[in-house]
């Protein structure tokens, strides 16, 4: 996996290689082959996101309620938000994939 | 409101002291007097409290899996907890409460 064209395409480099390649590891994978997988990592991510979001929202929205700002973030931080990111920096060359989820075409 | 008071029971001093009177202004206060309540600095307290925990249980219970430190965390950050702070710390002798919610008797 070619990791510095995956930071290239992020625009960030890495000083913890062992993060970006946990970062990228599926469950599938990391079940395979017994090392960590990414979930614990997006738990983590999801609340740094949330609250950047949100720092973002309080200093630049003055005009939104609190209502409105969590309505916002919804559909920011969301699955879909974070796919459409994820397709337009191709992660999915990038992510390390078992076996078993290969052959089940996803 | 002795707000000095408030500072020495929490163990911290504001530098901004707009904020610390912004954080315990309750709605039917803001409604009465025309000026900013607490929700939104609530929102992005929430989220604050919501990647403090999350990257505390993410550093130092490695033994956890993610559903774990999610379930963890959701007891951590919830109402029930935060108001058992609250009391131990006699919050609600600082809020700024209006007159319409002192009369309900809340």
């Amino acid at each position: 996996m070619d990791l510095e064209k995956f930071e290239k395409n992020i625009g960030y480099t890495f000083k913890d290689k062992h993060l970006i390649k946990t970062a990228l590891t599926h469950t599938s994978y990391a079940n395979e082959k017994k090392i960590e997988s990414n979930e614990k990592l997006e738990f983590l991510g999801d609340a740094i996101l949330e609250f950047i979001v949100s720092d973002y929202l309080y200093n630049n929205y003055k005009e939104l309620k609190e209502g409105e700002m969590t309505k916002v973030r919804a559909t920011v931080v969301c699955e879909e938000s974070l796919y459409k990111i994820a397709s337009e920096h191709n992660f999915s060359d990038f992510l390390y994939v078992g076996k078993s989820e290969i052959k089940c075409g996803r």
